[in-house]
């Protein structure tokens, strides 16, 4: 489905739709991903037609060269004291807007830059949403490469099955761009991602985890049937 | 005091001390630090001496170079699946045997290797006794470089000082073996270190604290006046 026409116009719906939250002014995150690109594509339509006034802060270089192409004015993340808001795609969506992020490797600076916003919106089409986090989705957790050995051990104690994700055009492991490694890691349903969560933040070596527990406010969703969006609040 | 006579005796004796706790057949890791050269040392000449067979698990090159000097036989971490027993200094000492770790920029390392032994000693002079931690030592933290902004304001927020610790011999900021840096954070005595430490594990971007919480069994503390060893113990 990824590639038909529907799907396309679907995420350019989603997109546009996010895009039309920004507002004149505002330090704004802008994520990654396919979905992120016609938010960002739209955005720079704003820039150019509107006049709008932004700032964008890239969680990635794709989405950096996206902005530079589109004369949208951009900030890292280090040279930034807070952002209005922060856009962004998700790998899975349950209902009460708990996420997983990561497939993408980025969702360390991703979560800080989540952090720093005052306001979290989630742009993804209907496939994303879950009933319960990991359905799908492996659970991604970025570690220090040292603690490899270890951290497999704990997250087996803890009933997960995880997995080095490997590279695909570079040979051994995927290199995060902290130049750190990633474990995948599959939960069966009956355990408590909450707590697990908890306890692989406070565990030595676990750098991020891609959960991502009440941070988004709000969840745009394309639904292929309507071709429409719907919006998901958090009450 | 650091270089005087007396106080080498005394960190010779603290070392000996401690490998005296080493058994045959264990896998032991071991710290870094002027007083677990003492410890190395006496482990090398009980390898040599009295056919001791260990295999020793480096916290730094440092270390791993003493162990090589000393015939003693080392594995990296990532090949560990366990340690009998970790040996390692500290920055700071409290009475509950809480630690601040972390003025050589190693203490990611060294909270892993902790954490997968069995049982944790602590080799200190009595110099490092405080009655809280933070008393006279920054608590240090590790963070991705990017949230150097952003964990610099949660920490503002929480009551901290924190300072980018900086370079010598090197231009610019320090950067760990895990090719992160670290702030080195003052607190005031009224700040809840525990719950300080709970937050820090959840703020994105931080990596891991120099706050070692209930993780040491025993500390041996070499005393001047007396010249002798006095071993603390959990309860």
């Amino acid at each position: 489905m990824k590639n038909t026409d529907a799907n396309k116009e679907l995420k350019q719906l989603v997109g546009k739709a996010a895009a039309a939250e920004v507002q004149d002014g505002m330090v704004c995150g802008l994520g990654t991903g396919s979905t992120v690109v016609f938010m960002v594509e739209e955005l720079g339509r704003r820039v150019k037609e509107e006049n709008l006034k932004i700032v964008g802060v890239p969680t990635s270089f794709q989405t950096k060269l996206l902005c530079s192409q589109l004369n949208i004015p951009t900030m890292e993340i280090q040279d930034c004291s807070y952002l209005d808001l922060a856009i962004d795609g998700a790998d899975e969506v349950d209902p009460e807007l708990n996420l997983i992020k990561g497939g993408g490797a980025a969702h360390t600076r991703e979560k800080i830059v989540v952090a720093m916003a005052k306001k979290f919106i989630v742009i993804v089409d209907e496939t994303k949403l879950v009933q319960r986090l990991g359905e799908k989705f492996a659970v991604p957790v970025e570690i220090i490469p040292s603690a490899l050995k270890f951290i497999t051990q704990t997250l087996i104690q803890l009933g997960g099955e995880p997995q080095l994700r490997m590279g695909v055009r570079k040979d051994g492991p995927v290199i995060t761009d902290n130049g750190q490694m990633l474990l995948d890691v599959r939960f069966p349903a009956t355990v408590n991602l909450k707590e697990i969560d908890r306890i692989l933040h406070n565990t030595p070596g676990v750098i991020e985890t891609g959960l991502f527990f009440n941070m988004a406010q709000e969840v745009l969703v394309g639904t292929a049937a309507t071709q429409q969006v719907t919006r998901l609040s958090k009450n």
